[in-house]
C-alpha cells in the first residue's frame, strides 16, 4: 500500500510473467495514513479468472459499505460498494489510481490558491478599503458545514490550521510522486487537455527551487530592452504599502 | 441565497448607508440546492456591534453543528461549528463566498480533468497494449470510500453518472458565474498566483465558442511558416487508429 | 528537412549502428517553406569525429552569416554564424531543435491569444465607454517596426492579415507535431515547470474537439449542485449586450 | 515614453477635459531603450480631428517606413508604414499598447522556458543517455538564422548570453509591469482565454515570493494524509542523481 507503480510497467511485467504461466495484477489504493480509520479502496487490474479467484481476498481486504453514505438514486450494487473494483485488464488498476493521483494534485492545488489568496487579502499591495485580515483556520472549519467545496482534503486543511494557522512549521518545499507526471504524459498521449493538473505539477517543481533559469531569462530580457535594473526582494518590500498602482515598468 | 455579489459594491454601498445612519451587513452562502437537507455555512460582513446584534438570526438560520464529524483534536468550540462566522468588516462575507467559489472553480475542473483523461483510455490514439475501457460510474462510487479525493463534488458525480454514464443529456456549455472572475481578480491585485483557478475559468470560457479567433490565428501561421493546409475535424478522425507517433508536424 | 524525429530514437538508432561501424549523426532544422529566401538553421548532434567529417557538408548547406545584422558586442566568431552548430553527442540536435519548436507553440500562442483579446474588444461584453474595434491588420504591420513583439512570426501575421484581416478562410482547427510534446516530457522529467509551453499546446488539443468530456462533468456539477440547467451557444449569444455585470451564477 | 497608463484612465480623463472644451488623446509606444536606433511605433487614440491636427507631429516622430523589411504582397501604404496608427477612439491608443504588452510578457516567458530546459538537459534528474551540457549562447545565436522564433527577443537573450552564457548576474526576481495585470483584466471582460499571458504574469509573481503560503497548504495536506515529512532543499539536492524513476510518493 503506498508503493507506487507506473501501469506501463504492469502491462510489461504481466507479459513476461505470463509467459512463464503466472497471471500478474496491480492493486492501486488510495486511503493514506488514515485508511485503517476511514476506509480505502482498492483499484484492480488484471484477467477476469484471476480477479474471481482473489476477490474473496479483496472482499475481505475492503472496508465495507457501511461507512459512507449511499448515492441518491444508485439502486444497483457493486463491488464498487464495498471498496473494490475490478478496473479491467493488467494495469488498469494502477492506471486508476494514478488518475486519482492526478486529481487529488488539482484538488490541493486549488484549495492551496484560495488559501493563498485570502491570507493575502490583509497585503500592503491592497487597497485599505478592500484590506481584511481573515482567521483561516475558521473559515476552513465553516466550509466543512455543507459547503460545495467540503471534502476530506478540506477536514485535513482543518485540523493542520487548527493547531497552527499560518503553517508557520512548513516551508513549502513540495516533493511530487510520479504519478502526477504519468497523469500529464497519459493526457498528451490522449490530446487531453489538462491544464490544472499540469499547473499543479509545475506549481510543486517550481517549490523546490530558489530561483529558476527562465526567472533569470527574463531579467535578462527586461534589462536589454528596458534598461529594467532587477530588483531586490528586500527592495520590493521597502516599495510596498503603496497601493496596486505603483508598477514601475 | 445564492444572489451573487461583488465585494466592493458592498463596500461602496455601505459607505453610502452609513451616512444615513443604515449599518450594512453582506453574508454568502454555500450549499446550493441542497442546502436545506446537507446544510449550508454563512459567511458575515460587517461590523462587530452589527454582528452581534444579528447573531440571534445567524444562529437560526444556521445548519448547527451536529451534521459533520467533528475535526480530529479540535478543541476550541465557535460559531464556524454551527455554520456561521463572521469573517470581518463589511464586505468580507463576500469576498470568503468569493474565494469558495474560486476554489470550487479548481476542485470542478480536477474532476473534470481526471474524468476524461479516465475516457480517452479507450481512444484510439492509445497504443493497444494501454488501451483500456473503464466504467467511470463505477470508478467515481469506488472513489467515495476513503480515498483522498472523496468529497461532495464527487458525491454528485457518482449521481449524474449512475444515471448516465457518459453525461449524454450535456453537450458542455459551461457558464461561469461572476465569482470566478473576481477571485482572478483579487489574486491579480495580490500578486499572488492562482494558476488552477485562472485556468478553470479560461476551460469554461473556451467551452462557450465553436473556435477562437486565437486558433484561426495559429492557423494562419502554421500555413504560413510551414505550408501546413488545416485539417478539418472529419479528416483527423479519418487519421487516427495509428498510435500515438503518427504526427505530420 | 521538416522530419521529426524524437531525439531517443536517435540515441536507440546510434548504438545499434555504432555496433555495425557506423557514425549515426541527426540534425535538425528550422526555417520552413521560407528556408530557401530566408535563411535557416542546422542543429547537429553526433560525436565530435563524425561532425568534423562532413563539416564542409554543413557548411555548405547552411545559409552563411551575411543576412542577418550581428550580435552587438560579440566579437567571437563561430559557427552559430554561419547557421549551424555541433550541440553534442548523438540526439542533441533534435533535442535543440525539439525545444525550438516548444518555444514557437509558446510564442504562436502568445500572439493568437494577444489579438484574440484585441478583436474581442469590440464585443457586447465589453462595457461600451471601453469598446473598440480595431484594424487587427493595421496593428500587426505597425507592430513591426521596432516594437518589442517584432518578429518573423508577427511578419506572418501581418502577411496573413494584410490579405484577410479576420482570417476568415481559416476554422481554427490547429494540428500539433510531435514535438510540443516531448518538449513538455523532456521538461516533467527534468523537473521544469514549462506552464506556458504546455499550455500552448493544450490549446491546439482542444481546437481540435467540438466539446471535451471534460466540460461535460462541469455542466453535470453544476446541475447537481445548483440546478443550472445548461445553457446552449444561441441562448447564451440572446443574452449579450448587456456588459460584463450580468452573470447568472 | 515609457510611462504606463490604464486606458480606462484615459477615458475618464478625457470626459472631464471634453467638459472644459479639451481634446484629450492617448499615445502608447513601443521601442524600449533602443528605440532610437531600431525604430518605435506610436499607437494613438482620440477623435479623428484630434488625430488629424497633430498628425504631422506624429508623422514626424515616428521612425518612417524605411528600416523594416517590406510586408510580401502588401500593396497598399498606410501610416502603419511608416509608424504610427490612429487606432481608434480615446483610449484606444494605450489599449492597443497594453496588448502589445501582454503578447510580449507571452513571448518571453516562451523563450525562458525552452532555455530552461535546455539548461535542464544536463541535470542529473536526466537519465545518462540523454543528458546534455549545451552552449545556450551558441544556441541562442543560430536560431537568429532563419529559425522560426527569430525576433527581437532572441536578439536580446543572444547579446546577454554572449557576455554572460549562464547570466549569473541575474538572480531572477522578476518585476511586472501592471499592462500584464491589465491585459488579463481585458481578456476576462471579454471572456477570452488567455493561458499562456495569464501564466506568464503568475510566473513573475512567483519569482518575486522566496515560498507562497499556497505551497506551505500543500505540505500541511501531504503531511496529513500521507505522513510525508516535508524535505528541503539540500535533502533533495543529497538525493538527486539516480535517475527519474525514485520519488518517495
Amino acid at each position: 500500500m503506498g508503493a507506487i507503480h507506473f501501469f506501463k510497467d504492469d502491462v510489461r511485467r504481466a507479459k513476461l510473467l505470463e509467459a512463464k504461466g503466472v497471471h500478474y495484477m496491480d492493486v492501486g489504493t488510495s486511503g493514506g495514513v488514515w485508511g485503517y480509520e476511514r476506509g480505502y479502496c482498492l483499484m484492480i487490474g488484471g484477467n477476469e479468472g484471476s480477479f474471481k479467484a482473489l476477490e474473496p481476498v479483496f472482499a475481505t481486504l475492503a472496508p465495507g459499505s457501511d461507512r459512507v453514505i449511499p448515492t441518491v438514486g444508485r439502486k444497483k450494487k457493486t463491488t464498487a460498494e464495498k471498496g473494490y473494483l475490478h478496473c479491467g485488464p493488467v494495469g488498469s488498476g494502477h492506471f486508476v489510481k494514478m488518475i486519482h493521483n492526478g486529481i487529488e494534485y488539482g484538488l490541493m492545488q486549488a484549495f492551496a490558491e484560495g488559501f493563498d489568496i485570502l491570507k493575502g487579502a490583509s497585503g500592503d499591495e491592497v487597497l485599505q478599503d478592500y484590506r481584511y485580515t481573515l482567521n483561516l483556520a475558521e473559515i476552513a472549519e465553516l466550509w466543512r458545514r455543507g459547503s460545495v467545496v467540503s471534502s476530506w482534503l478540506l477536514d485535513l486543511i482543518s485540523i493542520e490550521m487548527n493547531e497552527d494557522p499560518l503553517l508557520s512549521k512548513y516551508t513549502g518545499y513540495v516533493h511530487d510522486s510520479g504519478e502526477g507526471r504519468w497523469t500529464v504524459q497519459a493526457a498528451i498521449e490522449e490530446s487531453v487537455s489538462a491544464e490544472v493538473i499540469t499547473a499543479s505539477l509545475y506549481a510543486r517543481f517550481r517549490s523546490r527551487r530558489e530561483h529558476t533559469f527562465a526567472e533569470k531569462v527574463l531579467s535578462a530580457m527586461r534589462k536589454e530592452f528596458g534598461g529594467h535594473k532587477e530588483e531586490s526582494l528586500k527592495a520590493e518590500k521597502a516599495n510596498r504599502g503603496k497601493g496596486s498602482q505603483s508598477y514601475s515598468a
